[in-house]
């Protein structure tokens, strides 16, 4: 047998767990992993150089695909520079296995080249760090390398998924003999099933009757992939208790699930507008009682800060397994369920027939109010003493504020109407990625057009802009037949320009760039636009655009500074490419104006709420 | 008294450890630091916005100047993007401390932005890390807080050297108030002086008896910074003994310390030639049985596989403190010195004369034979029965063989000997950095002109790709009268392009980049040349050219594909920028051209000694 037999049957292993896609970083003594992979027949690689757009490529297959996907590279800083996307995958529980390469432990501190500590490289950034055999001479070696194989790949994909290491040390000779073939032994694997958990019918009683005894419950949703069973529960949910159900973009509880569901119990997502309004009159109207909530991380800080101050009686976190963050200083329950069967079991029992709103439950059985197009405002119709009323009035408001505000005439161009132009044109049925730091802050506070099915990412695990780029071009890589939209900032873009930097095309690939030269974040928050060093240690003004990013890479490209020029843009940029291109529309703004008009825009909120 | 005073204390303290460059990537969370740096008035700052690049241009800074270089940057993943150039750091043994900010302890897990585990972020690749306090109101929390910062700078800088985290949790507000000035206390701070080992008059007795005791003593020395005191120890101690000193490019043995010395005791550096004659007679020859090392890495590893295969009886090793790794499996003696310290007290006592030598002695204290200029083998003159001959004869041969080899007519136009005519023209005074990985294996074949003071540097500490671009920059920074000579391949060259995104021209740089438009390493090493998936799997073939990153960052440009364009195009690309730019030249070759030629080199090699 082929002392690297059991090598190359983690090939194996990770096929027959469901692991379609590989990333590969070059190297010798990865080589044999490299070998095993590309030879493998169920298996697709593909080979990208820079191992820290590597690993957010992977990340970007892993959140498309909904499943774990692999990644090997060879031994020293290769595997260090995986580690902020495995702290993004950590945070942001996204499945991924990291095959590491290293030498044998008999020569690392030996001075040798590409030797590092690798043993549990990423530390509490991983969910856990295994350890291949060196020898493998002993059958009960080979059982243990298959073992711990299955082990780290569902290890990955429990829930909360995340990133697990398995470090490879490898001896010479790393490759075959010429001609020679390899071959994949039918190894055993451990599969896991189930294991979902289900609260008792007492506990499920109680928490209905703690529900019921509340006339103000509101669900927040953190970020959570789209997950349609999930917003058919919440939705029935809403209408139901009338709750009102609020949820940043990256919540995904924006993305239509129709035709049975009324409108007017469709969740929020403007609260970035309506929670900056200064009035203490909707703050108390707003204010829960009982706060749920899902998900991970928010967005609004506004909404954060609000509940913070605003704080619940009870708040009760709706989660599997696994710790649990007391986003807003109030948590006094983690339930440990999905989120969708827990809130359809709360529905089991008919609570509005229980308070005689029998009502309510004929509308959510009987109404097809919306098809996915109308606005929520027009329609919401709750009782006027609802709890649900000022949010959804709130929430109509802020989004007819918005969309008037921003086609004022006579603006001086920016970027925040920039995005709002461009984000009305995102087509339907896209994923979109949105880059830290002011891409997702805009958009979340723009939204996107009611009704479209448009699914969105961001990598808020971490909020690094250190692989934005690659994780969309991940996402392109494993869904060819739909458009991926990336709207990031020239600090984040410049800074994963390795994200382009391999052989795959990515024509469903859509960027589009705000230039403002800059951090321009740094001009729009109060502390450091009042310092003197606002341009050259905060901003860090830099005089790229991606012009010849977008020649080296082969990518379709238009640069526009006016309306008239995006607005002519961006058809032709959103459609689909002949030349099996990616398309780059560079914004350019500038920074002073963009905050003028940003700062103009506060104080109309601030001032304009009705 | 601001709650961020012994937040801005930090500056004052590195400063008064004479800490003066400060590398910083943008950020809020971070702000207070980089107030605090930006406005001290005797640390220089630089803001560099990718983090990987950044540190590794305080590597680069570290490195030239030979004292600490301090980073900050703010929370989350950016000190993730420290971790490549924290390891090699740690290998290389160069001092770092790292700032790093981060939210206080009780936000951490609670999903806000940027904030993941920061604690003891690089493991073991860092000598040491620090907590600051995050709660700065009691005065016995101050003085820790200082204190610290005082154990972190020595730690980092004490033998062996190498990186320090301080992560430094800060809680709003970050910023001054508007037009406020911030002050620095006068803190205590903790210097270090002094702690050279010593070995007793007895040990050396013993140590120079031994050393006496064998007429084949080597000395290898290992990457080390260029040092007068030990170049001149090691002259005196190869004529006083008779013993070859053997060092690779990177040992910085080659440098001249003329005019007192005698040529023909000039360390020797063509190993990677003569070491692959196949000549059982020769390597007999050469075979030491007592080997006497310092330093850290070799690159030649023809040397380390004969230093394996015909191992010395007794290997000391030469270092004053640290862990000490076996690289030839032979290791018997560690020597807690310092080299230079421990080479002349070998010599305090006279053993040439011990050894009725009195020859060799006077030779040593007279003869002004080398100037810089002439060649080692010319003036070999070392008794016959010396065991230094057949090393000077092999290095003399290889020295003569390799200048014939590379100036043959007719041969195609090939990375190796484009090399070869580049290093000729390298200036006097010049640091020369040579990327991972073939720069580095080829330049250290080729060597330098004999006589030319220029100094070498390599990322060898883990032989990484990620910061051989960064490190040269920082170094161009640290010595702007200096030319930096940068020799790198393409796949190191782009996978580093953010090492030239920031804002400070460095003038002196020259980069010297080899595109083969592939990993051209794998097509010259016997096992993946011959699987089918060298050219996807292992060469990746990449088709960039430098041209748009020249445009970018406005680098004087200079493609060339032949040798007569090379050699018309050197001179200039060497000479002074009277714009104040880089340069960068671009030598275009085939990969397959390449191997060939090297083949045929290898070939020769084999053939031609005598």
């Amino acid at each position: 047998m082929s002392p690297l037999q059991p090598v190359h049957n983690i090939a194996e292993i990770c096929a027959r767990h469901g692991i379609t896609d590989v990333v590969l970083s070059p190297g010798s003594r990865c080589a044999p992993l490299t070998i095993a992979f590309a030879r493998h027949p169920e298996v697709r690689t593909r080979v990208v150089p820079d191992e820290r757009a590597a690993a957010f490529i992977a990340l970007g297959l892993a959140q498309a695909q909904r499943r774990a996907v692999a990644l090997v590279c060879t031994s020293g800083t290769a595997g260090l520079n995986y580690a902020p996307a495995v702290a993004e995958a950590y945070f942001q529980q996204v499945p991924l296995v990291l095959f590491t390469a290293d030498r044998p432990p008999e020569w690392i501190d030996q001075l040798d080249g590409q030797t590092i500590r690798q043993t549990d490289l990423y530390g509490g950034h991983a969910k856990g760090a295994f350890e291949f055999p060196a020898d493998l001479t002993h059958p009960d070696a080979r059982w243990h390398a298959a073992r711990m194989v299955s082990e780290a790949i569902n290890l990955a994909q429990q829930f909360p998924a995340g990133p697990v290491q398995v470090n490879v040390p490898l001896r010479e000779p790393f490759y075959p003999a010429v001609g020679e073939e390899i071959r994949y032994d039918k190894v055993n694997i451990t599969q896991e099933t189930g294991g979902s958990p289900q609260l008792t019918a007492n506990e499920l009683d109680e928490l209905r009757q703690q529900l019921r005894q509340t006339a103000r419950a509101l669900v927040v949703a953190g970020q959570h992939p789209a997950d349609a069973p999930l917003l058919l529960a919440l939705r029935k949910l809403a209408a139901a208790y009338q709750i009102p159900v609020v949820g940043d973009l990256i919540a995904n509880v924006h993305l239509p699930v129709g035709p049975d569901y009324d409108l007017r119990h469709a969740p929020l997502g403007r609260q970035d507008v309506f929670m900056a309004v200064p009035e203490a009159g909707l703050k108390e109207a707003l204010r829960p009682e009982l706060l749920i909530t899902f998900g991970q991380s928010l967005i609004s800080k506004a909404l954060k800060n609000y509940l913070r101050e605003y704080a619940p009686t009870q708040h009760w976190h709706v989660q599997p397994a696994g710790a649990v963050a007391d986003t807003f200083k109030s948590l006094t329950r983690v339930i440990r369920m999905e989120p969708a069967a827990f809130f359809e079991a709360l529905l089991s029992e008919t609570p509005a027939a229980a308070k005689g709103q029998k009502q309510a439950a004929k509308n959510q059985q009987t109404r097809l109010v919306w098809q996915g197009t109308g606005s929520a405002r027009d329609e919401a119709a709750a009782p006027k003493d609802a709890f649900a009323t000022p949010w959804q009035r709130a929430n109509g408001w802020a989004t007819e504020f918005v969309a008037e505000f921003m086609q004022q005439p006579e603006q001086p161009f920016n970027e925040f109407s920039a995005i709002y132009r461009a984000l009305q044109l995102v087509p339907d049925g896209a994923a979109l990625h949105l880059a830290n730091s002011m891409a997702v802050r805009y958009a979340n506070i723009l939204g996107v057009p009611a009704g479209r099915a448009i699914e969105v990412f961001a990598n808020r695990g971490t909020s690094g802009i250190d692989g934005c780029t690659s994780t969309a071009v991940g996402a392109a890589l494993a869904q060819p037949g739909r458009p991926v939209v990336l709207l990031t900032g020239d600090v984040a873009f410049f800074y994963d320009r390795n994200a382009l930097w391999h052989n795959y095309p990515v024509p469903n690939l859509r960027i589009i760039l705000i230039n403002n030269h800059a951090g321009g974040i740094f001009r729009l928050i109060d502390g450091p636009r009042q310092q003197p060093e606002l341009e050259e240690f905060f901003e860090t003004h830099q005089p790229l655009t991606a012009e010849n990013t977008a020649r080296d890479f082969n990518l379709r490209y238009r640069a526009v500074r006016t309306f008239e020029e995006l607005d002519k843009a961006l058809p032709a940029f959103f459609a689909p490419s002949s030349k099996g291109s990616a398309a780059l529309l560079e914004i350019t703004t500038d920074s002073a104006a963009n905050a003028a008009f940003f700062e103009h825009y506060r104080t109309a909120v601030r001032t304009s709420f009705s």
